[in-house]
């Protein structure tokens, strides 16, 4: 008989641009270990994984390594070639990059080509795989890129990138609303405000300069610009993210950390309900679901 | 007789944030000399000013100094308080910030106060006095922050900037697309389907994460990008700009350089006759014609 790695036990790494998070996966699924650390794919030159791959598997005593993220990039280890939409679990495994046969495996992204519209991603699909959905739900993966991906019965079918957080960061840094928006995002009236006026559409340019012109004029506060100005990129990229979306769509938010509640808050402003998910919890289920296909 | 400063002749300066310009302006409307250089408002302290301003004097053998612009802002020389929306030229003739009584004035910005919106602008206003419309216009004027302005019978009833240029620019200098944006836009296929694009609304950090999504499959051409990306974003402030503009109605494009030959051409390419004015020329009729109001 062939045993899955699922049933054997495996370490799963996902393996960022600037992090990677590691966890030992015991033959019932549990977690048995983990470790998180800053050595991510752009800190790291090619030359440098044998040894750090040796290590973690030194560390864990692990025989087993399937990783997922940006290791398999043009900018991390090996690139391993995009599987294109619609994909599978069986689909992917079909196409990990195997580094050592049995023991070293990468695991590929998806691409989508859709007439003129091309798409990438890198490691969300995974946890897209561990959110246990039945039927049909449109998954937000929010970050630097966030990225909504449709699930129809176990296939991820389209999904769509919008670089909102990129956006955001630019504006914080670079532009000339950078003084008015030191403070931690809210999700309050000031933040409900933007989502609407960026769900309505139109220039979202117009908008920015008005929140300044507002606090010189004295029109609005300046300790709201940060909320307001989070809220009206959120409810933009909503006008894309749940754009087709059927009432009564499940909408499933997962990652980490307050993107995923401003995103929430946002989505249930404008009228859906969603679930949310812890990203790492949905990322060990995603590579566990996906090792049963390995042997 | 009372003789206004348009029939005695005057200095009329354009003193902006990075570099000012300066028209001698005789009796009769004729601009008998004129100069350019780069000392703009943020290159200048507030100290500063007296000298320069003494120094265009002797320059041209001229007694009558107007100047516009940022000169006039909390950045410039003495900050010149804001006239509202609607403003006529008498308007703004009766609220010039007089630096020295008959001889040195500074024409003030104008303000908008529209419910919650807050718009502010400097400099602009002067060419759309000096654009001689008749009945009712919207007047495009390109740029860092784009302004769209609405003209009706002589008065400017209300604005609305759009930082295009200023996200245009972040984009291009910080952003993951920044090594497809080198090459200077041109108003071609490419151009006019960002437009297209831009306009049709959704999140623009949709189309920009395509753009190198597409490049990267080779699903898009990289030379293509940056002229894509500058019909994206302007196409996008369309949507803003052209907001409620009755069927008919002229579209003036004002201003300097290769980005009046872009909106124009987005402008037209979505359904709209335009005219375009030189921004120089403009401001200086512009000034005239406040002139006309000065005694």
């Amino acid at each position: 008989m062939v045993r899955s790695w699922a049933s054997q036990g495996f370490v799963a790494v996902d393996w960022g641009s600037s992090a990677r998070r590691a966890y030992v996966v015991d033959g019932d699924g549990r977690v048995v270990a983990e470790m998180e650390d800053a050595a991510g794919a752009l800190t790291l030159d090619p030359d440098a994984y044998p040894a750090e791959v040796e290590a973690l598997r030194a560390r864990f005593g692990a025989e087993r390594l399937l990783m997922a993220g940006m290791i398999g990039s043009n900018r991390g280890w090996r690139e391993a070639p995009y599987v294109p939409c619609p994909a599978t679990l069986p689909d992917i495994a079909a196409q990990l990059l195997w580094v050592e046969p049995g023991r070293t495996a990468i695991v590929p992204g998806l691409s989508l080509l859709d007439g003129e519209r091309a798409d990438v991603m890198r490691g969300e699909e995974v946890q897209v795989f561990g959110l246990a959905t039945t039927g049909s739900a449109r998954v937000c993966h929010p970050g630097t890129h966030t990225k909504w991906i449709d699930v129809e019965d176990g296939a991820i079918t389209r999904f769509q990138t919008v670089m909102t957080g990129e956006l955001f960061a630019l504006i914080k840094r670079h532009s000339i609303l950078a003084d008015l928006l030191d403070a931690p995002a809210e999700a309050g009236p000031a933040f409900a405000r933007g989502v609407e006026q960026g769900h309505a559409g139109g220039a979202i340019g117009a908008a920015l300069f008005a929140t300044r012109a507002g606090v010189l004029l004295g029109a609005a506060k300046r300790e709201d610009a940060a909320s307001f100005v989070s809220g009206l990129m959120i409810g933009n990229d909503l006008l894309t993210g749940l754009a087709g979306v059927a009432t009564g769509t499940e909408i499933v938010v997962v990652g980490r950390g307050s993107l995923v509640s401003l995103y929430a808050a946002a989505i249930e402003h404008i009228g859906f309900d969603t679930r949310r998910v812890d990203g790492a919890q949905a990322f060990v289920a995603g590579m566990r679901a996906l090792a049963e296909f390995i042997v």
